[in-house]
């Protein structure tokens, strides 16, 4: 019988102010994949060495320069560690997966979180796992270790998230390279190996109640910044001071973005950050000026701003004067030759779905 | 008119889990002042500078060796701070405080916190200045910065706090010296100095919707820790992952412990912490192996564990097996030659409370 289904996946924003490593939230923006598995088609698929056929519409971000081979492309590869983990060597023949996506790629919009959540989901749905989502997180936090993307993305929602302690065998597991597992992108032959099953519940997170009327506001300039820039201006250690700064907004925002109203006196100053936003600056030009001028008083309706994930997309937080915010900060990026666009979003409140047609 | 009033200011419990200097719960245990203003009896009170006569009850915790005149004592030296920043120079001729003080000093139940809580609202009504909570918090966070326990004192329930930026000339006017503005300790004549009003909302604050089966087990050695000790443990530095660490918990807790019914397998892991815990061992014996060996496996019932504050108080969190689970950490506390006593406590969820007889 061929079988056919549906997965969507929304954009995440992580690091939210105070929130770094911690905060995510789920954004109504999707990665959508539409899968078919028809044996009588397999002559189609066998082209490649997994038995799987993928294809992007053009309208995709990246679609020039995606890889489409299913032990390289990033969707596809994540599947297939979920199916050896579970002893299935590869797709079941005929399976094609189109996918549709207008994420931005390396903007701080979770790309590659959403794809690893795609992907943990397609192997579940193609090997028929059945496993819940709270087990398909353990596959997604093997894989990507920050848990702020991939919680958000998957539960949906405006969530704080942390992983447990693992014990020293389970540290073991864990650590087994993901290249063993699967070949290597350059290509080499499946090596037969049946990787452990990850520990269970390795995240724990949280769901905070958020004010619907609060819509997100991207500003999405038109350059990457790579992960390990990102990474690499961050300081090896930080003072008690800033910490405790941090710690202090961070327990007041989660609440403070479920009252009603939303109070701009206690929002604004509780998204302010000291752990990655002063030393990213050097990043994103322009980002100063951003996040100290443009306020609650000069624009109502803003509630607070922040860098969205590594950035360089700016999150804006707003109950009103979406158009103006969005100018604004787009006026003071051009000022620095960066362009940008921006996208006025809800929040996906269910995360990541599949349903089967 | 003879005046009179009764003032009750709640212990409070600091530090909660990874919230260091930002969590505060209010604890059913109350600092109790009973106030009379009444001129006739004047030359009772003038044998004191300021024209206040202060007594204790003899249960009273500190009953032998607080101070009881006016400008020694914290709670009356914090009324009169309030009374001459709104330039009224002492208590009106004929006051009466009488305190009853069931909070253990030093030991991490926010003690000096309730006393300067008492204080600035003994100034308030003393002086009929009409001040809300909010400004009086103000004042409070003028003699005391860390706003964790003086919020929870204040407001009541499980609370966490922030101080905004202030600008550079509220810093200038947050700096001047107490001792300018009230005679020394050791005496000293009224300076006429009228000081500065302190700058309005310095402190921000969320209160959090705690669950009420969750119940709160003081278990309190007989020994101080001195803040100056409990201070110099500290570390100048965090590394990045220990930072990380605390602010994932931190976003979890708060939200964790409204849940219903309450996680243990949540709440637990979100309560451990990397700031202060590990350094204060040394001061504390057996507090390794009590944050690490009581568990929920082992006492059902059992949420979580910690330092109250700068301890040596340990606070547990339970909706059941109180006494069992005091019990095992009274021992573990008795194998370290460390005598204790405990106490099971509602919070405190209205905070101070002032009421006219």
């Amino acid at each position: 019988m061929p079988r056919s289904f549906h997965i969507s996946v929304p954009a995440s924003s992580a690091n939210i102010g105070p929130g770094y490593d911690v905060l995510g939230i789920g954004l109504a923006l999707f990665l959508e994949l539409d899968v078919t598995i028809d044996s009588k088609v397999a002559s189609e698929t066998n082209e490649d060495r997994n038995n799987c056929k993928l294809t992007y519409s053009e309208d995709s971000e990246g679609f020039a320069t995606v890889p489409l081979k299913s032990d390289e492309n990033l969707i596809t590869r994540t599947a297939l560690y979920v199916l050896r983990c579970n002893n299935i060597r590869s797709f079941p023949s005929g399976t094609k997966v189109h996918v549709k996506n207008p994420i931005p790629l390396g903007r701080g919009l979770g790309s590659s979180g959403a794809a690893v959540v795609a992907g943990v989901i397609l192997g579940n749905e193609v090997g028929q796992l059945g496993f819940t989502k709270q087990r398909l997180l353990d596959y997604c936090l093997m894989i990507e270790r920050h848990p702020d993307n991939i919680t958000a993305a998957m539960m949906g929602g405006f969530v704080g998230s942390f992983l447990r302690d693992l014990t020293p065998a389970e540290i073991e597991r864990r650590e087994i390279p993901l290249s063993e597992v699967l070949p290597e992108p350059s290509g080499g032959e499946d090596t037969g190996l049946v990787p452990p099953l990850p520990p269970t519940d390795i995240g724990r997170h949280v769901k905070y109640n958020w004010n619907k009327d609060i819509k997100c506001i991207a500003i999405i300039p038109d350059f990457e910044v790579s992960t390990a820039d990102s990474r690499g201006v961050l300081p090896q250690a930080y003072t008690s001071k800033d910490l405790v700064f941090n710690l202090q907004r961070l327990a007041v925002l989660t609440t403070a973005l479920t009252q009603s109203p939303p109070n701009p006196d206690l929002i604004y100053p509780a998204m302010q950050d000291r752990v990655h936003q002063p030393y990213r600056k050097t990043l994103i030009p322009g980002l100063t000026e951003i996040l100290s001028s443009v306020t609650p008083s000069t624009y109502p309706g803003l509630l607070g701003i922040c860098l969205s994930g590594a950035g360089p997309t700016i999150l804006a937080l707003a109950i009103d004067n979406f158009e103006d915010i969005a100018q604004e900060i787009m006026n003071r990026f051009s000022k620095k030759q960066v362009t940008c666009r921006w996208k006025l979003l809800d929040l996906a409140y269910e995360g990541a779905q599949v349903s089967h047609t």
